[in-house]
Parts: structure tokens; sequence; C-alpha cells
């Protein structure tokens, strides 16, 4: 039987079916998986079928048509509604949703972009709907496109301060082409959530939020779709529905009982029994009409018309970041610059200024800027989201997340390590290089001066993957000439001679530090090799295999912890090398405190006395 | 003149003029330091005066007196009033406060425990009103004392996610003794706030959360102090203190301006003139009274009876940490366990069975749960916090200034790694050693069987600093005998001959992949040594530089990304050492997809296989 959107009236009876396929079918691929949530997929299964049959405007046969809706899955764990969902609409068979969470199958536990109709990977609570915002504020405000975007989001989440983030922002930017279902059955992972079904509970909070709030049962399909169609007649503001549900619904066994979380069913055969048996439902989802996107939008004018420093004057890295910004923006109408209110430290503000309707504002709420620019990264812009590196701590398991949706997001962090000043350690990026180089498939970038970093900047743009540019609070001197090329994977040598006894590797401020060191040695008689490492992942493994060969001798000197930063990727360089290696790694040791940029890099032990004296010292060892 | 609080009668003359001090010495503080946040103190500056002089109860010549009230300035920037309030209760002299940010001085930018009246260190907006409602947890649960916790918010700092998972928390936990009081001076770093001085746009949100709130004009002596008598009349629920206020308050030049966030007063003289001239004031702060705690509240019964498991036998180090966990809360009633709503997975849940009443069930709130277990930290607590090792990521922010505060944390994440199987990559944790290794003055351990993960359970109770256990979320075998003990620093040799060619260093799950490795070279004819780097921060970097020296070859094997994890360590600890190393790294350098566990450390390439291949590959080169 198929089930034909384009009927007026709502036939509940052929509705209510589709329903129990989806439970029928979750329960199946749970049981062949012998893992997985069909409990949690249950209690959604009547809020998908209205949605996916009557509501949802895509075209699975064409997943890129910049048209179509958007649906993402908040609660992850329900993957095996969403796959059931796919198999109703054609786009999988039987066959493949048996396999779920098998080896090599796209049907994961929980979705990821393997699929061509996921836009993100999810299962990392409290994401979803955050994402789901940006891909709105895409849709809204750079797409400009009728397109709706459902989030289907789990009670339990609701916890999660990053929910929150996303309630703020998209009611706050009247973003009426959002629309959350909260799936409310009232049972987390290990028992009761704390509202339990007190819709109200949940209403009261996000009604304060300037959203517009339903409540309805989540069993009811006329209900549903009523909520639906409200929700669709362009209310100006996001959306959502609270729905209450029986997790489990269905099937006695299960239903609204503890301890059911994420477990196949007990006796799936007799579950499929008591749903009413298989059923082989179709349904055809509505596709999007209407005009395409402007087919200028991403347009592209050329190189970017870079700044250029004269060697020998001196600024900030961030300000030449913002200025490298600023001018890809100018050349890429693709770029998108997001802000967690401290554009004015990080320089992203020089973008704003020449690009305005290309600025982001998500004040300081790092989770939710990350996210929207992993929603924009979805529609094909090309955001930077930007704040003190320090703060990007704070949206690590989106980041961490965007790497897993295979998402291309460019982050830059100001205010690295300890060099800046009196503001004292809560301000200072000192674990970034390590939890960003921990990112599978990331790039990690430490300019020392204004041409690099600007070069770096504008690098990023086409990079895939996640990719992290470090920029440095105080001035530094200009050491390359303007036009100087910077590749992601190599380095550059400052110093160089045949009879280099020990190399130095720096990274950002501590570049200058190791010139100066290498002054003071030289006058000692010492030949040091100095260099700029300033891609830290990946690292230019040959110039440092080639060092460790030549002088025997490395110390790595970085603004940053010991662990994971400049040190670690350098050593794993030279460790599989073929020659044998004394080494030392100077890094920020001790807990800094208030202090000019001077004394601290003095306190550190990361300033050029310092490497000088460890270069001395390795001539001992 | 002295401010006496034992005077029934406000003297809003007097209070209104200490508010003026503050300022002074605020305005005084930045221009000595030339940098710092005046505007930002002076628009709190009479709802500080009035609180220090008429409502806390605190003794600062005994910070430690378990029955003072706690102060936290969640807007870390305004510094200078903190330590304005410190000189005017007479704790700090007037050069120490014009020491502010100098190198050496206790009064950093951001304030820090080096103060011995500061709690926290804060400064990372968005963190003090959730540690706050852990120490207001300690209070109303724990140590049953009838203190209140003042938290100072800034309106900026509302739009963090974490702000809503502690409105949340502390509004269901009906925290009666917590006082969040928010300086809406409407002004953020870069410019306006999102909701300028609609006070009723916070006032809805918070009270959505079950909180009592108040809006009054924070300038308005009367209307501050009558707020402050009716928060301390035990409402029952925590107290939010709307105050509508001008940033800069009380000097032309700068007053409800834009562009003078952290920044000294242009001209400080003159705005000392304008503020009336520097004064003396001394504000004799109420001490607390009443009795004391249970001085049994922390009592240990020996040490603790950890579960014994025999080798041979199989089980999940997450059940013996479990196991471990309930038996040190049998042993010690200073043990608290905080979980995110996973404690079925993590196992947390069998201490909450024993415990049900040191249990803090912090729901899918990470962040929360971490600034809990720091407030009870802070109260002399001993806190476990319990997530997937993922999710941890959630909070790294907060882990992050935890460290900064000196704070000792016990964290364990569960379900590291690809070996999880079928769930996918969104549910391993397979950054968390890189990020945990990076955070100051931290351990990190990972046991590979059930007497070890008990013992290292055990072990972290006492360990200063922030620590960290990682644990499996599948069977392995016991490889040692109940009451081996297992040293933080230490390691295990378990495979050693005068004749070993590679050493293996291996710590969890791929302990037992590398003995299946060892087994197979030696019938290859190829002596390997194998060794479990249980503890990997701190490493024990004297066996492994003799298995460098004695094997010339070293492989690493890990279940986590190939960069900051055991592999980064382990070449840390051997590089500065004497003898030359073939070394090889094995980890996670694909994205994994669903599988069993076998299929997935066997598509990670950190499987027996792989190491075997690996071994025989250092022979070749």
């Amino acid at each position: 039987m198929d089930i034909d959107m384009d009927k007026a009236a709502l036939d509940t009876t052929a509705l209510r079916e589709l329903a129990q396929q989806l439970r029928v079918d979750a329960v199946r691929a749970a049981a062949a998986a012998g893992s997985g949530h069909p409990t949690s997929s249950m209690s959604a299964a009547d809020l998908i079928a209205v949605l996916v049959a009557r509501h949802l405007r895509y075209d699975f046969a064409r997943p890129d048509d910049p048209r179509g809706d958007h649906l993402i899955f908040s609660k992850g764990h329900a993957s095996p509604l969403l796959y059931a969902a796919y198999k109703a609409a054609g786009a999988i068979g039987d066959d493949e949703l048996l396999g779920f969470r098998r080896d090599g199958s796209r049907l994961e536990g929980h979705p990821t972009p393997r699929l061509p109709w996921v836009d993100v990977a999810t299962g990392s609570l409290g994401q979803g709907l955050p994402i789901g915002a940006g891909v709105a504020t895409a849709g809204a405000r750079f797409d400009r496109l009728p397109y709706r975007v459902w989030v289907l989001c789990g009670d339990s989440e609701l916890a999660e301060g990053s929910m929150w983030e996303a309630f703020e922002y998209a009611g706050y930017e009247r973003l009426g082409n959002l629309v959350a279902i909260v799936d409310v059955n009232r049972l987390g992972q290990r028992g009761p959530t704390r509202h339990g079904w007190s819709l109200g509970a949940y209403a009261r909070r996000i009604a304060a939020f300037g959203w517009e709030v339903m409540e309805i049962d989540g069993h009811d399909i006329a209900a549903i779709d009523a909520a639906y169609l409200r929700a669709t007649a362009d209310p100006g503001r996001p959306v959502a529905i609270l729905a209450r549900t029986r997790k489990g619904r269905g099937v006695r066994a299960v239903e609204d009982a503890e301890g059911k979380h994420g477990k196949p069913l007990p006796d799936a055969a007799a579950a499929v029994a008591e749903l009413g048996g298989e059923r082989d439902l179709r349904i055809r989802v509505r596709p999007p009409t209407g005009d395409g996107p402007d087919p200028d939008r991403f347009r592209r004018a050329g190189p970017p018309r870079l700044p250029a420093y004269e060697p020998g004057s001196s600024l900030a890295t961030r300000t030449a970041f913002g200025a490298a910004l600023a001018a890809l923006g100018s050349a890429r109408r693709d770029v998108i610059v997001l802000d967690g209110e401290v554009s004015d430290s990080t320089r992203a503000g020089m973008f704003e200024k020449e690009h305005p309707d290309r600025f982001v504002e998500c004040y300081i709420a790092e989770q939710q800027m990350i996210a929207a620019a992993v929603g924009l990264a979805v529609r094909g812009w090309t955001p930077y989201a930007v704040t003190f590196a320090a703060f990007l701590s704070r949206a690590y398991d989106f980041i961490r997340m965007a790497s897993i949706s295979g998402i291309d997001l460019r982050l830059a962090g100001s205010h690295a390590g300890v060099s800046i000043g009196a503001d004292g350690p809560s301000q200072m990026g000192l674990e970034d290089i390590a939890a960003l180089r921990a990112i599978h498939g990331s790039t990690v970038l430490y300019p020392c001066d204004g041409n690099s970093a600007a070069r770096l900047t504008a690098a990023m743009a086409d990079r895939p993957g996640v990719s992290y540019l470090r920029t440095t609070r105080d001035d530094t001197p200009v050491l390359y000439p303007p036009g100087e090329p910077f590749e992601i994977g190599g380095s550059k040598t400052l110093r160089h001679s045949p009879d280099d006894q020990v190399a130095i590797v720096a990274a950002g401020i501590t570049v200058h530090e190791a010139l100066t060191a290498a002054d003071k040695l030289a006058s000692q008689g010492i030949a040091a090799r100095v260099i700029d490492a300033y891609s830290i992942k990946p690292i230019d493994v040959d110039t440092l295999r080639d060092a460790a060969l030549d002088t025997g001798r490395i110390i790595t000197v970085e603004d940053h912890r010991a662990e994971g930063g400049l040190g670690d990727a350098v050593l794993s360089a030279v460790a599989a090398g073929p020659g044998p290696v004394h080494a030392d790694r100077l890094a920020v040791r001790s807990m800094p405190a208030s202090g000019t940029r001077d004394q601290q890099l003095h306190h550190a032990a990361i300033d050029a006395e310092a490497i000088v004296t460890a270069a001395r010292r390795l001539f001992v060892a």
C-alpha cells in the first residue's frame, strides 16, 4: 500500500499503520543487531510517521537538492526509527535495515553522514537542536530558501545547557523555519527524567525563550498533524512541539517500563506480532518545490587581496588574522564569521565591519557558536568560528562531533598561551593544541608573524575537516616578506648552516625567542638551527628528521602545556626516523599568574634564556 | 569611619559612601596595573557594598571556618571590585591593592584561590553559578550548615548554557541557600547584550526554572538591601536578584558607554575626584555564628574492602570501578559520586545502590556535574564525577578551570575507545587521554583488568589535582592477583626476558592484545617485552627507558587517537633518554563505524595482528 501525501484528507488509519510499521522495523532492526534502542524509537514512531508522510518536503533520490527540508535526530539513539522511516520512504531496503549496526553497514548505532540523508552525526545528546538552529540560520539568512528544519529531541537531553543556548539563540533570531519535536517519554537511560510527563515544566521554560510551544499527545495522529500544520503556518518564531509519549509504546513487555533503555526487546517475534505484524507500507514523500537558491551565492572573485606587512614592523597575529578574514570575505561570498562576543579581542570584528551581513553574533555561547558553524557548513557555506583559544574548550564535544560528521570547520583561537600577560590563567589557551591535534583529520596552525598568519587564514578556507588557527595577543615582529608562501604541512627554517649542532623547533611567539637564543648560542660558538613549525598538524616530518639527523639534538619550545602540543608532535615525527636524538622539550609546566608577557615567558621557562640553557645542557648530556 | 553591621537601621549614606570607595579603589587598582576591568566593577559596587557590609557572614581572619558564607564572583573580570571589598573588610592593605595584576601578586587579573578568601578561579564566564550550586548542595545536603552562597553574575554570561544547567539543577534541588545577583549593566565586551536592560526577559526565563526572582535598581541602596533581606528569609528555593545597573557608574567619561570594557579609565585621577575622592571606610563584616558541622562527617573506617577478582576470570573494568567505588563509600564518609544520567552504564550505580544519600544525580548536564563536584571539593568532600569518557569533553573548560583552582577532582570515563563496538564513534572516548594529559597537574590512569581498576579507583581518593580513570565497556581477563599493589606512576612488566628484542607498551584493552602478540612473536623467535602502562600520567619513565635501552625498539598501542595519548607519553619519556630507539605507534587513525569489539580493534589496527606486523617491520627498518 502506498501512502500518498497529496491527499488533503488526513487518513489516520493509514498513518497509524505506518507508525506501527516503523515500530515493527525498529524492533526487527535491533533484534537483528542484538543491540540498539527500539524503545526510544517506539515512543516517537507516530511523530515521525506523520512528519515524513505528510509534512516533510524532501527528495530521497536527490539529497543535495538545496530546497529540501532537513530532518535531524537530536536523539540519535533512536536511529532504528530513522532507518525504518528511510525504508518506508523507499530509500533503503529491508536487507539493509536488518544489517543495522553490523560491520560495514551505513546504518550505524547512531546516525552519521555516511548515509546521504543524514546532515550531521548525532548521538552525543544536546547537539542536534543547536546544529538545527545553524541550518535554519542558513535557510533564513543566507540561502534564503523556505526549507524547514525538523529536529527530533529527547526529553532527557533538555538537561544539556547547549539546548538552552539553542533555545535562546533561535528565539532571539526568530527562526520560524525551525521546529523542535520533543519526544517526552519520561524515561531516560537510567530511570525517570527530572520532569517526567510534566509538559508544562518544559513549556514554561521554552516559551520564556520566545518560542511558540504546543503540548500534545504524541500518540494522537490528528493532534500531531494539527501541530505540524500550525508549525508550518509561518509562525515567525521557532516552534517546540512537546509530545507526551510512552517509551516502548505498543508492546506491553516494555511500554513505559524502566530498565528497557538501549536493549533489543526480550521477545522480538512476540513484539512484532503484538504490533500487528510486518507491513510493507511505502510513503511517497513530497519533494520540495519552488525556486532554487541564488546560483551566485558562493561566488569567488579571484584570490583574496591579503594584507601585506613589512618585515621589521610589528603587529599581533590576531590582527593579521582579522585583516585576512576581512579580505577573504571580500573575495568569497561563501565565507561567514561567527563570534562568541569577543570579536573586538579576537579581531573577528574586522570582518564584521566590512561584511556585517555575513557576521553571526552568537554571544557567549561557544557550543551554539560551533553548532551554528556546523549548520552553515551543512549548507555549503564556509564558516570561521572565532573566540579565545581557551574558550574553544567549552565546545570541545561539538568539535569532536563535527569531525565525526566530516564537516569542514574553521576555528580560530586568540590569546594563546602565557604570553597574554596580566589577565591570568583563566584566559590563556594552554591545552588547545593538544585538544585540537587529537581531533580526527584536524589541521593545527600556529603562525608567528603577520604575513604567515594572513596566508594561513586564507589557506584554511579550502581545507577539509576541522582546521584550527592559533593566534597571539601581543605584537610580534614581521619575519617573512609579503607574498611568502605558507603551505599547510610545511615549515620555515630561519637559521641554517651545515654545521648546526642543535635544532630549536618553535611556533608562534616562541619563534622569536628561538631566534634570540640562536644568536646568543652563536656568540658562544654553538650553531643552532631554528625551525618555525607553523603547521603543527600535519607537521613537516622531512624537515624535522633532517634536522635530527644533521644535529642529533632537538629542543622544542612552546607556549602551551608539555603534553600533546608541539613537543609531542615533533617527537612523533622524529621518533620513527633513523638516527638517535637527544631531545628537550620546553613548555609551560607551572601554573601562571599575572605578569607582563616577558615575565610570563620567563617564569614558564620558554624564553630565549631558557632555550640557551636547555641547548647547553644537551651538550653536557 | 567604621561601618558596623550590628546596627539594625539602614544607613544609606554610609553604604553609598562605601560603594563609592569600592569604585574609587577599583579605578585606582586598574590605573596602577594599566589594565583590568574597572567599568564592570563600578556597575556592581552598590550590590557588593550592601552585601558585604550588611548580609555576608564571614570571618576574613578564618577563611576555613566551615560556617562562613561563600562569595563567588562568576563575573571574575570584576576582580578590582572584589579586591576593593577585601580592602574595605580589612583583609588586604592599599599597597597590595595597588599591586593588582603585577608579577608575584596574589591579586591576579581574575580571582584565583591563591587568595585564601577565593573558593575557585573564575574568569571563564558561566562557571561561578554552577559551582556555587555545588557549594550550596554541600551546605544543604552534606555539611548541613546554614551558610549561604552568594554569586555575582554578569548579564553577558547568561548566554552560556552552563548557567541554564545551573538554573535547572538548583531550581529542581530547591537550593534556598543560593543567591544569584545578576549585574545587568547591558554592555558586554564588544557591545550591547542580547536583552539589554530588559530585566523581564531574564526574569521570565529564570522564574520558569523554579527560582524566586526579583527585579531591582542596582544602584538603589534600600532596594538592594530589601532584596537581600528577602533572599535570606529562607525562601525554600534559589533566589535571583536582577539588578539594573550602569557600567562605569559614577564617571561620566565611561558610564553606560560602549568601547570601555576591560580598560583602565582614561583619566583615573579625574575619575577618582568625580567619585568624591579616596576614602578609608572599614567594614566590620559580621562573622558566622552557630554550631559547626558534624566533626564525624569525613570519617574513615580503615582501608576500603576492595573487590577481589580471580585471575583467569573476566569482567569489565567499569564494573570493577563501580564495585570499588561502592567499597570506598563504605570505608569513607567523605566520598560522593556524581552522575550524568548514565550510572547504569558507567557502573556508578553500584555506589548509588549502597550509598544513595551520597549520590548526586546531575542528569545529562556534564558541565553542572563537574561544577557540582568542584563545589563539593571546595567544602572538603571527595567527589567522583562519572560519565562516558566521550562526554567529559562536554565539560573540558570546567576541568581546565578546576585545575587552575587547585581542586582535587576525580573523574572517571567509561566506554573508552573503539572497543565499545556497535554504538559507533559518537559514544567512543578517543580524545580523552590527550585532553586530560594536557590539564596541569593531572593524573591519567587506564587499568586493563578488574583488580588494577579497583586499586586505582581507591588510589585516586587521596590524589591531589585532577585525576582521571579510563574504563572499558567490555569484559577483559583478570591478569593480576587480588592485593597486587598499583602505584600511581608505576607500570607492570608482564613479559620480560634478558633477550627482549622489542618492547610493546600498552594500556587498558590493548594490554590483552599485546600479550597475544607477544605469544605469536615468541613462536616466531622474537622475544617481546610487554609493559602495562596503566599510569599514563605520570608515566613510569625508568621502566620505559630501561626497555628502550634493552631492546632499542618500542611499539606503543592504544585505543585512542594517535595524538596526545599513550604513544606521545611514552615517546616523551624515552626521548630524553640515553639510547637510540626505533619506535612505532599504533593508535586509532581512521573514523570507526559500527562493528563488534574485535572488528573495531582490527579495523583500527590496534589488535594483536597489527602489533605483530609492526614488530616485524621494526626489524626490517
